[in-house]
């Protein structure tokens, strides 16, 4: 088969306004950036309040294996065969940061004829929201240090100040760094830059519901603290308006189209361990005006990426899902059962049955949070019949539909089975807002959120926190930010804070490092162990590969 | 009268294709950002290859001083102008930087109702060129570390690496920072940020001639040395085919118009110290195909933007202007005249008249290039009659013509009478190309190139270089670079080194403390003193005044 970026640009696009027109959209509705992408103007955002909603399909995982289980690819492939089986569908997917293209993974658009185009756009810059986050999170550092130069009336102490910097680029020598030298130039302090989509202000612009509501999470931003221990937030140094003002283009979604022609809302993208991992409520609300169907997807595994969907972004926008589809590939279930890497060209039904686990206690956990939950076993090449088989009939034992899904190789086709069953368990979910069970009420104390969350979803027997976690616990609820929810940042390969124990482990207990105020994004952030917020590059970087050709085509990308 | 924001949000602009329609370019031919932006597409650009050339117009000035010129309103004005005495006119500017936008300075789309719409989107993002510039240099930035980290084959050495970062932020606290510090995260060393416009990038993006020539460029950037004093390029590291990716979009002119409905390209942005400081050869040419008459203008006063016009921008491209429009004022007049500033609302004639001799310097330099000049007066509220007439008295004795231009209060019809000036100038311009002697030619050792400039433009009896600066220059000839343009980065403010010394001075020495290659950009810079290249943000910067309103207009801008 042909590369992605072949595939991509050898496809002939629709023009933008005709995927708008599908939906409803006309030319007031749209602000075109070349002509295949464009942005849904305000008016035509503004619109869309009055429309009834659509029923939110979520497509989530099992645990991540480096065999990969091409969610992104299955919710662009469901969302074609929707509408393939005329159910009007949109799909809404994160958008993705540049670190990564020129690193080791590559692109964020999907695969094969499961992609959203055109993808070197899209990969490269697209409608720049990101560089208007970092330029956005950029300024408020910037102020931060010109506050400090100045001798600033807050008291904010520059041994104490939290706030980094962001570059979307994966840059190594950046994680940690002392600024200010030059003996001039104002406060020597070390600090250091995260990649974009871990900046807080990535995680505002996603959970925002619109500019009032923007400015304000923006104001309560925290960027350090004065001697005596009191919070500085961006309100403070005068800085949320204009953060806002650099981000009055980015808050609005861009629509682009699946290579089957389903209209597509690529908006924001969070990390999923810092922070949600979603896209923006306002690009999922705009589906759910503009379809009979959203399909959208979350970071990671269910355990963290689908908990997350639910307990933050729900919980603060009132969504709820009509159904989930867990994503399984019978390469990861075989990894998920002890198998060597190098070992899974050869059949091995056995090891997909001891995997099968894994997937099991994904399927309770949403069916603990009131989801119905349909499987979508991913095909790749190297399956054979009896172990996609084995899936099958091992989810029926569970009461669970799994569909064979080939989207990959065969675009919207290869996915009809999985919509239709979608599409019937949907139907039958009268009430989701009223079927949605939550894994904690807001005025549980924090500690106890970290814990429900441990014990219900990873089967830990408790959580282990450090000294210094409950102290700073403590503070946030003594400043009033008790009722935030949780953003659970654990390895995303186990149920536990250990990568290497993979299937469904219990009885563990979790160890809590830290935490961290996003009092911004509105929510709590619970490290267990290191996360690393800016990637390196490999040996050998994509980037190295990747050339402008003569015509002015993008040659290299994956 | 109302800020220019509010002038610009009132304005009704007309559709970019109407506009684009206006110079015989089709929807083909573009590429919308939004309503009232738009780039010219790859195939737009194609064609424009095929017709004729219109002439050529360059906006200069005297020294800036604090008072202000206004040659970006001068240069808009003075197209609205030519437009409405029925003389087909395109301009073409420079893109706004964000840092200053947040400092002191403000936004750099003209004023009052000689502006380029819509100010608030150009002056904030716009078309993203400036962020693609940064992640293009950033991209190398980290390949340079990443190299360093895995032990590479080139023998770059980490204490030897030149190439700094970028951002688009007046950031202080990054002038000077040490990097990779944190025990695994590579080499510590000491470097810095620059804004992006003092980005080789930028510079490189607004010389070249086509993808071939931006990736021949970029290749050839040198990012630091070897032990034994090797050059190393982005070419040697692999990384200019990414970085020409990243720069796909960019490349390309972006189309807006004035408040007179003017067609204009607003194209790159390089700082005017270190590298050339005029918008990109690619949309200067486009306005020449598209206009009867294309209006651009170069940065600082005449003696570094118009030297630079001249001998690396049409040295390079083979663009000639037809005539020269020097914009003066009287407040300026006054200040080089030896008022304070703080004196200048009252009438002084006589340090008008004393003042001019500034003026006459650059009048003198301009013909020296074999250029027709005519100087504009830029008109204040606070000038008296007799001060501007004694401009134009001088100005006639020096066989010039100066004209009363009000475009600021009154948009173009404010410089009709300029406008008749400058096109009877250029009609009588026949062969512009044959008319212009460059300072120096290509083959004169690069020593001798900065001393001509210096004696030539400046009046300087000398230059003294320092030790190094004579060490570096001979090592830049051997290494094939003594062909190269020289780019000098003085003071702005004076035609010596010395911002404190007024008018026109003669017999000086000029220092040249140090030099460096931009072997991408194509030019050796000159240093005489320090140049900042990273500005820091004031006491109260204007972003504390910067907003976003409920309905999504910025607020706050100037």
């Amino acid at each position: 088969m042909p590369g992605d970026i072949e595939i991509s640009q050898a496809a002939t696009l629709e023009p933008i306004q005709q995927i708008a027109a599908r939906v409803g959209i006309g030319a007031e509705g749209l602000e075109p950036y070349g002509r295949h992408i464009a942005k849904l103007s305000r008016e035509g955002l503004a619109r869309l309040a009055d429309r009834p909603a659509g029923r939110l399909i979520l497509v989530t995982a099992i645990n991540p294996t480096a065999a990969g289980e091409g969610k992104t690819t299955t919710t662009i492939g469901l969302g074609d065969a929707l509408n393939r089986i005329g159910r009007k569908t949109v799909v809404a997917l994160r958008e993705p940061s540049l670190g990564p293209v020129f690193g080791r993974k590559g692109g964020a658009t999907g695969g094969g004829y499961a992609q959203v185009a055109p993808m070197d756009r899209i990969n490269l810059h697209f409608t720049g929201d990101f560089h208007a986050i970092s330029a956005a999170h950029n300024l408020l550092a910037a102020m931060v240090d010109n506050a400090i130069y100045w001798g600033n009336d807050r008291g904010l102490e520059a041994r104490r100040v939290t706030w980094r910097r962001a570059v979307d680029m994966n840059d190594r020598a950046l994680r940690q760094v002392a600024i200010g030298l030059g003996g001039t130039n104002g406060a020597v302090r070390e600090t250091g830059f995260d990649i974009t989509v871990a900046s807080e202000v990535m995680a505002v612009l996603c959970l925002a519901e619109g500019p009032d509501d923007l400015a304000a999470r923006l104001a309560r931003i925290v960027v350090g603290r004065t001697r005596e221990g009191v919070a500085v937030t961006a309100g403070d140094l005068e800085a949320a308006g204009a953060m806002a003002a650099l981000l009055s283009e980015a808050v609005l979604p861009n629509l682009v189209q699946t290579l089957g022609g389903t209209p597509t809302l690529v908006h924001g993208g969070p990390f999923a361990n810092i922070a949600h991992g979603c896209n923006s409520v306002t690009a999922t609300r705009a589906a759910l005006a503009l379809g009979e169907f959203a399909v959208t997807e979350a970071g990671f595994g269910a355990d963290l990426g689908a908990e997350k969907f639910l307990n933050i972004k729900c919980r603060s926008s009132g969504l709820a899902p009509s159904a989930a589809v867990i994503v399984a590939t019978v390469r990861a279930l075989k990894l998920q059962g002890g198998v060597a890497k190098d070992a899974l060209g050869s059949e091995d039904v056995a090891a997909v049955r001891a995997g099968f686990v894994n997937l099991a206690r994904h399927i309770e956990n949403l069916h603990g949070f009131g989801l119905p939950v349909v499987v979508a076993i991913n095909a790749f090449f190297s399956d054979t019949a009896e172990e996609q088989a084995a899936i099958v009939e091992l989810c029926a034992a569970h009461g669970v539909e799994a569909h064979i899904c080939t989207h990959w190789a065969d675009g919207g086709a290869g996915a009809e089975g999985l919509a239709h069953a979608v599409a019937a368990l949907a139907d039958a979910n009268a009430d989701p807002g009223g079927a949605l069970k939550l894994t904690y009420a807001d005025d549980l104390p924090l500690e106890q959120k970290i814990r429900t969350v441990a014990q219900t979803l990873y089967r830990a027997s408790d959580i282990a926190l450090s000294a210094a976690a409950k102290k700073d616990l403590a503070r946030f609820e003594a400043e009033g930010h008790g009722h935030l929810p949780v953003c659970m940042a654990k390895t995303p390969y186990s149920f536990t804070a250990d990568e290497k124990v993979s299937g469904a482990p219990q009885g563990f207990i979790l160890p809590l490092d830290s935490v961290r105020l996003s009092a911004g994004a509105g929510f709590v952030v619970a490290l267990c162990g290191a996360v690393n917020t800016m990637p390196g590059l490999p040996r050998v970087p994509s980037a190295e590969r990747i050339g402008l050709g003569p015509d002015g085509r993008i040659t290299g990308l994956d």
